[in-house]
């Protein structure tokens, strides 16, 4: 039985890392190989905590397991722990036993910034110029440092509802030597890739705020009522996601399907399109949208990745279990 | 994060400590301090795997996490390892964190038992003195042991669908000091406590088959398909369950639920009686029947005690994570 500890996670996990094990699984989901189990999310009564368990498996990468843990919103004022906490736990699909127990909180921030960065990789133009960020906080920093590797980004823009936490983008922008501006809602309309990663229960961005040829991946919205961009978008738009039923029902896609805009049928898999059995681009002023629910088998891929690189550096704490 | 691994359960926990744990948890989910999560239960299509997680919370005891693993059904033959293999995981209700990691095999067995016992303390008469196994795999010896504790029991009767396991439980009662008698289904009428612990998908126990007086635990049905005694027995029986949802859906209950001879409201919770808000037995001539499904809190109840047992003495190996 290993242990990898979260303290260890920031200086063994690598972006790369993160994103070859996203771009995996999500391959390995739409050809079969992996699937996700029903999601288990439970308001406890205690602390207005959210707990439950993501589970999956992949036959491909032979990874079992699931992340267990969730929210706890009063950790960061009442005991200056964040409010998200999670643990990734491994079995062995041979035999059933215990594998690994990994930090999941830094890991979470990686594979959801890596899966914004794998739909950029498979669905933006290859000339995109301007990444535009609708969000800024802590969790927007994660996925536009992993986007800007995607391509050669030229300019940085923002938007976000507190414009004050626009800095913290700013300063992910500046690092990579790039110029960062700040921007209206139409300001939009410059981007080529854009980001919205933001928990709001009503729609920013407007269809109208798009330009045709942009790339827009939402990370937002994980929850029934949550959403970021306005249905009719999806209807523009050609529609991608990491898991169809959970983009129709919990995804960003629930609105304009519970508003029969769009079908089922025609939100289709980022992992097809990584696998080469649909088409994901075809056209220079197509809009592509990606519905980044988040999956279980996401946060299976990267802590086995990460147990992996900490075997490989005898970071690995071995338990006698 | 304490960790207490399988090889140490044998010697830290108890029958005693098993039966507290259970039947403080059982009391605690009828007074609604304490509630099951929704069962994960998967075949993965590998190794003929079935796997999954229960979970549950009890704010009474602060107990959160979740039972993994499932069975492996070529352990054994190919690995020498056991079929059913499960881990515990415990959480801190405050802050979501990781709290503990248990191994869960024995445990099961351990809480599995305490079941059966917790339901013929409470339900069985108290001059019961011979009490009949259906059932002599490995954990109806289990059940038995843990059962001779509750009565003044003088004889020990059993049937088996293969005779030959039969000395697996006649070997309990002899070290109890107590004779053990094999009998056919008939025969069963001389027990005032049965515990049936088969995984049959037909019923062996007729309803003719129990006397007036007797309590019979129905332990191996978990399981949609799976049943032990005839359906009738339930109409003649007052209903006893560990949660009513898995009873009638899962357990025992299912079949004589689902043939319209009994109602949901007719099978009440052993917690229920445990506390004193309703009556278990009142007469001598009453029939008593306990359908233990298990769940997910017994799991986390008995984990959560070992976990105090390691501490005390020393044994739990504590890991910075």
């Amino acid at each position: 039985m290993l242990i990898v500890p979260e303290r260890e996670i920031a200086d063994l996990m690598t972006r790369d890392a993160a994103f070859d094990a996203v771009e995996k699984v999500f391959a390995a989901m739409a050809s079969g190989d992996a699937y996700n189990f029903p999601v288990v999310r439970e308001a406890i009564g205690h602390e207005d905590a959210l707990y439950g368990f993501k589970g999956g498996f992949d036959q491909a990468g032979l990874t079992l397991g699931l992340k267990a843990g969730g929210y706890w919103p009063n950790n960061l004022e009442k005991r200056g722990l964040i409010n998200h906490q999670s643990t990734v736990f491994l079995f062995d699909p041979d035999t059933g036993k215990a594998k690994a127990m990994v930090g999941g909180n830094l890991l979470t921030a990686l594979r959801t910034a890596a899966a914004s960065s794998v739909s950029i990789k498979h669905l933006a133009r290859s000339d995109s110029k301007v990444i535009g960020m609708v969000g800024a906080g802590h969790q927007a920093t994660f996925q536009l440092r992993a986007a800007l590797e995607q391509r050669n980004f030229e300019k940085v823009i923002g938007w976000n509802y507190h414009p004050e936490m626009l800095p913290n983008i700013e300063k992910v922008a500046n690092e990579a030597g790039l110029p960062f501006e700040a921007v209206d809602l139409p300001g939009l309309t410059e981007a080529d890739v854009i980001i919205s990663i933001t928990s709001a229960f009503a729609p920013s961005v407007m269809a109208e705020h798009i330009s045709e040829g942009t790339h827009i991946a939402c990370m937002g919205t994980d929850t029934k009522g949550k959403q970021e961009v306005e249905a009719a978008l999806l209807v523009k738009a050609d529609v991608f996601t990491d898991e169809v039923a959970q983009s129709i029902s919990i995804g960003e896609a629930q609105h304009a399907v519970a508003q029969g805009l769009i079908k089922e049928t025609d939100v289709a898999q980022l992992g097809a399109v990584i696998n080469g059995t649909i088409a994901g681009r075809t056209s220079d002023d197509q809009i592509t949208l990606f519905d980044g629910t988040g999956v279980g088998l996401q946060d299976l891929a990267v802590a086995a990745s990460v147990v992996d690189l900490a075997v490989e550096k005898g970071i690995a704490i071995e338990v006698d279990f």
